[in-house]
């Protein structure tokens, strides 16, 4: 950890496929705030770049307009710092195409790392991501909104990370909230 | 850190008195995700109790009807997590009042841990905030709305926690990503 000199990581933030309540594959609607605070996270911690990656035409322009607003818009100027974070989102259709373009901008694959509230299969601990952070390879850390990551989605990454752990077995933290903890873990400068 | 079988910690979330973006002390409104979010993660970590600190009087009824809705309300059935989580808000018109309300309850004043984004005159780190967490006495975690709590809060309180460091000089995350991550840093257990 706090390898953050050295870390090359982007965040993705998946809404499909994800999964719903009742664990059937979705398309779940953008939420302007999880843009707002995992774009800050992102930028406080270094991250290279924030994907919002949706199928959905609409969803994708409602993305376009919330990032419109605080770049190019009233926004920027009243808020300039809310504008940095901002300027780190891309919008991409697929993980898929995320992945195809940090393998063409950057020269080599990323390591693909899931998250899930859920301890079953999870095969990275904290430690050993930070020993990723660590390494040449850029890393590519994917959160998904609704219920979660669609199964195919976790199955086939590189790695799956360890769920968040707190002080009993209650663990529903909002995925601003999972994004910011692990930055942090994995990035923050602890005094 | 990593104390969370032993600690007693509470948060409180104060919309009054803060500064806004020229540092004039307001009242900030409520934002009902941050009501959500910080819920979800104190539940997450073994908080006490979540105390929403507003003395604006259509503000605390706001306040009431978002909790009524997942408490009593269709919510509690769609979504018993979220009800489990925002069970643990209290609402409260003064900081003063909180930390009246836990002397009562809990038989001690509590330690006020005061946070900022913004490094001058902090005074408590995170070894130590955790070998606080362990102590004996009950830990009041108290956080700002809009851009921070007002000076007199800041100097009057017990302890000023040193902010969120990350990768470089940008920290504007938002106060639902900042709870979230001094909560993990406190209290998370890590594998």
């Amino acid at each position: 950890m706090n390898s953050s000199s050295a870390a090359n990581v982007t965040v993705a933030l998946v809404h499909h496929p994800v999964v719903d309540k009742n664990g059937e594959t979705i398309a779940a609607a953008i939420t302007a705030l999880d843009l707002h605070d995992i774009a800050r996270a992102s930028k406080t911690f270094g991250v290279k770049a924030f994907y919002v990656v949706t199928p959905l035409e609409d969803q994708q322009t409602l993305v376009r307009r919330i990032i419109g607003h605080w770049i190019t818009g009233v926004g920027a100027t009243y808020n300039p710092d809310r504008r940095a974070a901002l300027d780190l989102i891309r919008l991409k259709r697929s993980l898929q195409d995320v992945v195809m373009e940090m393998e063409a901008t950057q020269g080599s694959r990323p390591s693909v790392v899931v998250t899930s509230a859920r301890t079953e299969n999870s095969d990275l601990s904290y430690v050993a991501l930070g020993d990723l952070a660590g390494g040449s390879r850029p890393v590519l850390l994917v959160f998904g909104t609704a219920w979660g990551l669609a199964p195919e989605v976790m199955a086939t990454a590189d790695f799956r990370l360890a769920p968040i752990k707190g002080a009993g077995t209650y663990n529903h933290l909002a995925v601003r909230s999972a994004v910011s903890i692990i930055l942090d873990r994995m990035l923050g400068n602890r005094i």
